[in-house]
């Protein structure tokens, strides 16, 4: 693959914003790490690496932002570039691009974290050459995003997959769920902080056999079936933290295709679902390449 | 607007297909309503209809078919072009496009009905302008077709909204569901038929302040809600028989703000809904217009 210009690019996670600068995802010239605090200190330590990379590799021709949300994408709002209503504390309303741009010049793509995820396996990873796909992560917080013709999709806002209301019988699961928003949405009945909640153990102590597994594949699969029902994706990849239980994909997999029931007749939903169903290709690389791609993408060069 | 070729469009229904050649929204020359029987007698006068418009109008630049389904839509695939697994009796594996491909050189658009809705919404009636949007048809079945950047989206096969998952709780409504597939998906709680089984008398004749609509408008807007939460649609347009009640469009709103409860802070989803979740801009000529947009892209010419 060529290199292209010398991108910024920073993943800004609710634990740690990871920072690059680069030409393409296989020539990154440098890295760091740093832990999410306060916004002012946070946003002044990626600055600062920015600033460094400039002394030590030459201007920016852009900078990437894939950012946790929700955020707001309207470039006519007063708030674009803004997290909005968050409940990590000391973030709501916080202004991420606004350090960034008053400190370079360079033009700065912004989009969630999760839009650049997906763009960055599409790119690069486990999507390549798929048409229209999504992106899912469950971890903390249950995410998405999606790609259609080689851009995220955002009509309104950003899609915010981890919100989806599915089937949840109280009499087989009574946990009312950990959503502050929407009580028994995804995210509260399936991401880890739910299911530690659920169980009263943090999810990755929870062996593989445990029940919490069966239960919380059944909820990503009718999570699944309707992003199917919604977006026809020609793939699916699911990354985050709780996806790290190996026992879980097979599950899932089998778990939507029965969902679906062979109403919609294809391969990926019955004997191909393997190949439906799947990791991220970049692994944990995902979202910084996700900024970087976001970058690059602003350059408009090809 | 200005006049483009000649073009043939065919909206394929389960109980009428509706033809018709024109050049434009504004500029059709003939129409005609062919009842839905056997598929070789339907598309046999569908054939009938074209070549006496060609005779009477001249040569038809393309035709766009804007099917029931589930079709299937990949171009690689031998039954490209076919209806697939419908319960519309004597419907399964249909050939739509086969006889009309033997009787005329001109290319043939082909998708979905309610992606071709979709498309002429976009085009010329509710979500001009809008980037990415959704068409929701509630009527006999229930369908959906999404719009990103002017087309159509498709990845796997193309989207099945009817058949969404959405809550049920079992001890407030006990309704099983009627779809033969998935019982008491989104279908099978809220389309037509299922209205008129659970109710024991046809949709049309409940009066709007029949608790009827207060359920039906709980299911539609907990699908709204995924909706959203999957594409972040710019707009929701809805059409079909059950939503010719009137007193349907508040109730929805008003549910898919409750239940989507501030958590994404826009004016669509709280103050302004009245103007983000709508009614057809072209009615019922949404379909038939639908085909000729299909036709029209694939003469290439703007």
């Amino acid at each position: 693959m060529n290199s292209g210009p010398l991108c910024g690019a920073v993943e800004a996670g609710g634990t740690k914003f990871v920072c690059a600068v680069g030409r393409g995802p296989d020539d990154l010239l440098a890295t760091e790490r740093v832990p999410t605090t306060s916004p002012a200190e946070t946003l002044a330590r990626v600055v600062q690496f920015f600033r460094h990379a400039e002394r030590d590799h030459g201007r920016l021709a852009a900078i990437g932002v894939a950012s946790f949300g929700p955020v707001d994408l309207c470039r006519a709002s007063p708030r674009y570039g803004h997290i909005t209503s968050t409940p990590k504390p000391g973030w709501a309303d916080t202004d991420v691009l606004g350090p960034l741009r008053a400190a370079f010049p360079a033009p700065i793509g912004f989009d969630t974290d999760v839009n650049g995820a997906a763009l960055a396996e599409g790119r690069w990873g486990a999507a390549r050459e798929v048409d229209a796909f999504v992106y899912l992560t469950v971890g903390t917080g249950i995410g998405g995003g999606a790609v259609v013709r080689g851009a995220p999709v955002h009509g309104l806002v950003h899609p915010e997959m981890g919100h989806l209301r599915v089937p949840h019988d109280r009499r087989s699961d009574p946990f009312e769920g950990t959503c502050p928003f929407h009580g028994d949405c995804l995210e509260g009945l399936a991401s880890g902080p739910a299911m530690a909640a659920r169980w009263g153990a943090p999810a990755e102590s929870l062996p593989a056999e445990h029940p919490a597994w069966a239960l919380e594949a059944h909820y990503l699969a009718l999570a699944l079936h309707n992003l199917v029902c919604t977006l026809s994706p020609g793939r699916i990849v699911m990354g985050g933290g709780v996806m790290s239980q190996a026992a879980l994909f097979p599950l899932i997999r089998r778990g939507l295709a029965d969902s679906m029931n062979r109403y919609v007749q294809t391969a990926a939903l019955s004997t191909a679902v393997d190949r439906y169903v799947v990791p991220p290709g970049l692994g944990v690389r995902a979202g910084v390449l996700g900024a970087l791609a976001l970058a690059i993408d602003t350059t408009g060069l090809p």
